[in-house]
């Protein structure tokens, strides 16, 4: 087993040579492929969450290093100082960037599900993301009304709930993502074999 | 290649069965090791920084799942909004908390590299983590001021850095921690050899 540290000793008294972290390419040689984000937007109810957790389940028994989160889970945590008003809005999503990235740069392949509707704060997440896919998930709004288990299209109608996308808060559909998938013609299946069809040809590493 | 996704499928419609994380179990199983944080905390250049990525590259080339992240680095992205006076430097430390939680999780060993001063801090950081490991690095203060590279110590005294850890700023030391190390008297060597021990002996999956 290569001893990196006494090799780098033995090379250099100099301090910030062995303080790089791990090599970005030995991470990904060695489990087989690269790190990555797939990054899934679409209204409330599309069904983010639903394929991003299929997915991940399928890819990790494929072997892949992967995790996935959503903003219902990053709000309980990382951002749970924040509302939904536009600028708490613009920070979830800077914050679940900045978390994709390094978990990405680690090496796993990083599945989001975050409503996330605004073509300027997915710009920013693609912008700190080497190696980012936006996954649009076109569902016509009347279908997530129908899906949402939850009634919070409902609850928006009523005035409960405020700042809701769709309803009383603005979404912008991509402009040129990387996937659109069609979640009222496409079976939740077929989406996530699109998917991993799509992870086996694009993550490869060298 | 097991298919959960259509044994599921097969087992059951509901929704809510099949989008679970996949089992962490399963993670820690498929590496031979479990997830975890090491937990560096100490004075202003004590040497955290350089334990830590020295500590990661030995982890990483004796096959294990590990980052290593510290303050300046989180600084720069997922905490940028944040200044250093006290109620930031706890927000900082509760993000890094959570950071190390969501990592750790997902099956990776976790060393992290903050000054972290306040105990209480720091027990919001354990009370996160499932599987924490508090590593206190002792060293006098005298040697840390000599060793300090980029004169903050220095800075610290003509008043031109405030709430400076050491001068400024109280250092609280850890009450019950689970490892200490004695930088002034260990080598580097010494210490990640030491540390490398503890990881084997310490976090071995079922």
């Amino acid at each position: 087993m290569l001893d990196p540290y006494t090799s780098l000793a033995m090379k250099s008294t100099n301090v910030t040579r062995i303080m790089n972290l791990v090599d970005q390419s030995e991470r990904f040689k060695r489990q087989g492929h690269v790190g990555g984000v797939l990054w899934f937007t679409g209204l409330p109810a599309s069904g983010k969450k639903t394929l991003a957790h299929l997915l991940e389940t399928r890819l990790f028994n494929l072997g892949y290093q992967v995790i996935a989160f959503d903003s219902v889970w990053l709000r309980k945590g990382l951002t749970s100082d924040l509302k939904f008003c536009r600028l708490d809005r613009k920070e979830n999503i800077r914050r679940a960037g900045e978390l994709a990235a390094l978990l990405s740069g680690s090496g796993l392949i990083v599945i989001t599900a975050f409503i996330s509707p605004y073509v300027e704060d997915r710009a920013v997440a693609r912008e700190m993301n080497n190696n980012f896919h936006e996954i649009y998930l076109d569902v016509p709004i009347e279908i997530c009304e129908a899906r949402d288990q939850r009634n919070r299209y409902k609850r928006a109608h009523l005035g409960e709930l405020t700042n809701f996308t769709g309803v009383s808060a603005p979404y912008e559909k991509p402009l040129n993502p990387n996937i659109v998938l069609e979640g009222s013609v496409l079976t939740k299946h077929e989406c996530v074999d699109y998917l991993v069809d799509y992870v086996n040809h694009n993550f490869k590493s060298a």
